[in-house]
């Protein structure tokens, strides 16, 4: 596979940390910057963790944008107590980081997305992992730019398996349904990295004390943050046998989809109660545009996750 | 593929009556018997018009029996309103067939469904095109059948598509959760042929046309019978475009599973709102027990299933 141009849309939040670290492994990935959202933490929040995270892993050449600060229907956001109980009261495990050498970019996440999809197109990936509203607001923008976006693969959704919301709804969708529905139905070729595959990607204190034996910083930085998400998964009974993978396996979907089972099915997103689910209407259209993932071989990305993890924190 | 026994299980029905005729179409099949199940009508009727049906089509060596007359939590069963106009006053499209000579077994479909799993096992496919009433008594009253039972297709249920009674729920499983909650759970290996695939095999008097030109008795028998649905789907707003072929789709998913893509996945069905969905505390068992219909090329389907009818009805 050639190398990509990347961009990833995040809540920065302890599982988008990860995401940023396998983005910098990924050889099959260039990774071009950094969107913020709202969602596990305020957007403001979320786009310093990034710029925190980037220096701390030495990737100082990776540009961060700030996005949308609430949803499309909305007008602001407050971060969620679940979210902070999962996430810590900083997005990132409670980890005190240092203030950011390098400040924003001026331009806006909207505007940053809209100028790769017109300068790279086929090239480029977008991997969001929060809400959809950035994406949707650039897709309203620039009404040309969802037939130019090679792939975009979101965390996010649940076809097969209940929400974790609700019974019906994922959190990410959760956030802004009615962005989520422009985005599945207008994307030419988005990849749906749900709770049917992130549920089965469980990361244990086992494999964070690998990092730790790195000796470097940044394993341990990497390391405290993870395992205050492991102890919140456990303590919020939410998960007793490890802590989630989500975020990190939408990037390693992205860079190779051959890591999950795809179901090619023309989906909604239904704005009263959240579904991620078969659109009825474009059932039998041959032309498919959303791909779910619906099985994956847990062992098989947990070991190229560390591989990746073990290479970046080294 | 050798030939497997099958049993159908109908709440007979007008796509029930395309199901009896595929199945003794199929060489892959050996029709052992069908049992009766209320649903699109009583339990009563649906015997007597699987009876009827065998004898329009010369099969009169195949017993029928009746089965229960109501799901496992009440106490009766009315036909629904929406069922008549869809099936007709008798089930079959209003099509007056005489009494049937025969006589239904003193048997009970439980006690048959029963007796051939332990006579058959592996070699045994049971088909229910109804609620899972039928076959969740069998296996209280025999818990060793489950493990015996070499297949069981059903047609019901919505996994990556809306219901059809509710956005939730699709009618068979709707008739009796909890029955259909237990075989999922209990059954060895389960294919789910749902409204994902079914609402996809669309047929339209163009076919039927071609069955009247065999110029037979049973022909214009079936054709009429099939007309009255086409009509009801159009005239009820269903589907403007043609009647979907539900139940004998899971008979041609029975005998040839390559007709459709199975995903593994072991499924619960939520007693409250009735959803086919993925159960998550065995989200991570490698033993997959459920195999849910995902994806089908329906002209394939299309042509197998008027190569069969043809071949029946001539």
């Amino acid at each position: 596979m050639a190398t990509k141009k990347m961009i990833l849309d995040l809540d920065t939040g302890v599982d988008d940390a990860m995401a940023i670290a396998y983005a910098l492994a990924a050889p099959e990935a260039d990774l071009i910057g950094i969107t913020s959202a709202y969602g596990n933490t305020l957007v403001d929040t979320a786009a310093q963790n990034s710029l925190k995270l980037l220096e701390v892993l030495g990737a100082t050449d990776v540009p961060v944008f700030l996005g949308e600060s609430h949803s499309s229907t909305s007008d602001s956001f407050q971060t969620m107590e679940i979210s902070k109980a999962i996430h810590g009261q900083n997005g990132i495990g409670d980890v005190e980081l240092p203030l950011a050498e390098r400040a924003l970019e001026n331009k806006s996440a909207v505007d940053f997305i809209i100028e790769s999809a017109h300068n790279f197109g086929e090239d480029l990936i977008i991997v969001p992992t929060g809400p959809l509203t950035n994406l949707a607001a650039a897709f309203e923008k620039d009404p040309e730019i969802n037939k130019l976006i090679g792939n975009i693969t979101i965390m996010g959704g649940a076809l097969t398996v209940p929400g974790n919301v609700t019974p019906y709804t994922e959190a990410n969708i959760n956030q802004d349904l009615a962005a989520a529905d422009f985005v599945f139905k207008k994307a030419k070729n988005l990849v749906m990295v749900g709770l049917d595959v992130t549920l089965q990607t469980l990361l244990t204190k086992k494999e964070t004390a690998q990092w730790r034996q790195l000796g470097t910083k940044k394993a341990q930085v990497f390391a405290d943050i993870f395992d205050y998400y492991i102890d919140a998964y456990y303590n919020l009974d939410i998960n007793k046998d490890g802590a989630a993978l989500h975020d990190p396996l939408a990037v390693g979907v992205a860079v190779d989809p051959d890591l999950v089972t795809l179901l090619p099915i023309n989906m909604q997103v239904t704005t009263d109660d959240g579904r991620t689910i078969g659109d009825l209407s474009r059932l039998k259209d041959p032309v498919k545009n959303n791909f779910a993932a619906v099985a994956i071989d847990p062992q098989n990305y947990l070991d190229r996750f560390m591989e990746y993890m073990l290479k970046v924190l080294s």
